[in-house]
């Protein structure tokens, strides 16, 4: 049970490092690298995986080439355990689809001198107006 | 380190319960009781306090009275420790003010039989365009 003083600097550090592998179409699959063989849980667009092969096969379906992002604002708070949860409001854009807000919720917790993605939620922020 | 299968129940329940004392000015003051003495954290639009004493100044500081809010997407995860990681997506809007997207993340951390809020990120979804 302790807190982690630098969960700003780390949670900006992930958002950059995550983003910049999963942003890069060949580099992309690398993601999975964040996450751990079970003790990961993925929710994307409403959709529940659990563990890294099967976020692999989540993040290889995905039909998108290119990926432009705008990151608003990175929300970050430390837990208990030395992890750090944060919260990533952006837009982004595929390939030449409309842009879309979108939130992205990680959990990161502390394994050996380094972290892995035990929580990860994605929505894009769309509205029945 | 034991996941409660009732994570989706739970999560849906307490934003149901959460909002409905929040959303009501003369019970608003009330949410204090879902957060710990200490071990609670909330961001509020950037702004980062620990503690219910400090929570509550928060909310009570909050200047709208009349709230409508509508709920878009609830998204839950068990943690490693019992408790619920929501995520929620919704619109609202204050007073007389323009209706909102927003997000805010929950993490309940259980404890006797219950829940308290162990983190809280709130933002409003306005992105620089």
């Amino acid at each position: 049970m302790s807190l982690n003083p630098q969960y700003e600097d780390i949670g900006k550090g992930f958002v950059q490092q995550y983003y910049s592998i999963f942003d890069d179409p060949a580099n992309r699959a690398n993601v999975v690298n964040f996450y751990s063989a079970t003790d990961s849980f993925m929710t994307f667009e409403g959709h529940q995986i659990q563990g890294a092969p099967k976020i692999l096969e989540k993040v290889q379906s995905l039909s998108f080439q290119k990926i432009s992002r705008v990151i608003t604002t990175v929300d970050s708070q430390p837990t208990f355990d030395g992890g750090v949860l944060i919260n990533v409001l952006g837009r982004l854009q595929t390939d030449e689809d409309q842009p879309h807000a979108y939130i992205q919720t990680f959990v990161l917790k502390p394994v050996s001198g380094s972290f892995f993605v035990e929580h990860d939620i994605f929505r894009l922020s769309l509205h029945d107006v």
